[in-house]
């Protein structure tokens, strides 16, 4: 399996991590062990489907929350930027997973029709930890690289 | 969404979950946080796809390990044995988990060629929680009754 992309284009904080396939002739599993296949424990895990075609999701970043999402079913294409770097990826493997650091701004888009997308988060949920206002979340970069 | 059993049918420590869909017109997300949603700390997330016809996965109790699992994509039907009672469950919502309790024998059959399973546990592997052989689980089972 080719890397998705080098991680030092992802965005700050963004890797990508390739996941160990236990397969045979009765399927596959992948297992993501907390603190171990994934870096940090596990909060909350959530799951999005049903997506419609040309419609988008995600469109903000959270101030402390880091996650790992990996498409367990078709595909989508993300976009990630922190401020410096503004990079799409794919996600279209079960055994391919993304990290997606804090304060990262985050899109899903091109959802196939059978898309299901597996999050895993360090933290529980927390509305007051998200930035959903992009021009905030720009001044909020810049402040801190000020 | 009508139960899928009441769990008084259900082996010893298995429940049915019936879970929240936060849906609108981007798509659904169920959201299974740690200790609220799900009735344990999350130790592991692991996936099964890939599922051949015919093919049946599982044939084993944990002697610890309680877990949850739910059919994100495709249907399955899982046996579930507590020495007991002995109940089939079809799993074919993303919205309905089952939490499969200790020292219950668990067997998955019939995939669905598009069969997603994410299952939640609340401890890391130890091949050591395994019970494989089902004339030791049931001897371990009466044991325990006698």
């Amino acid at each position: 399996v080719a890397p998705l992309l080098p991680s030092a284009d992802l965005p700050s904080g963004c890797t990508v991590v390739e996941l160990t396939v236990r397969g045979d002739e009765r399927g596959s599993l992948v297992a993501l062990e907390g603190g171990r296949d994934v870096p940090f424990e596990i909060a909350r895990a959530y799951y999005i489907f049903g997506t419609q075609a040309g419609v988008a999701r995600g469109f903000h970043a959270h101030r402390r929350t880091v996650q790992m999402a990996v498409v367990v079913r078709g595909s989508c294409r993300m976009l990630l930027e922190d401020g410096e770097r503004r990079t799409w990826v794919t996600l279209d493997r079960p055994d391919r997973a993304i990290v997606i650091g804090a304060m990262v701004w985050h899109e899903m888009h091109d959802f196939s029709d059978d898309c299901v997308m597996l999050v895993l988060a360090d933290d529980h949920y927390d509305e007051s930890d998200y930035i959903r206002d992009h021009a905030t979340f720009v001044r909020l970069i810049e402040g801190g690289n000020a």
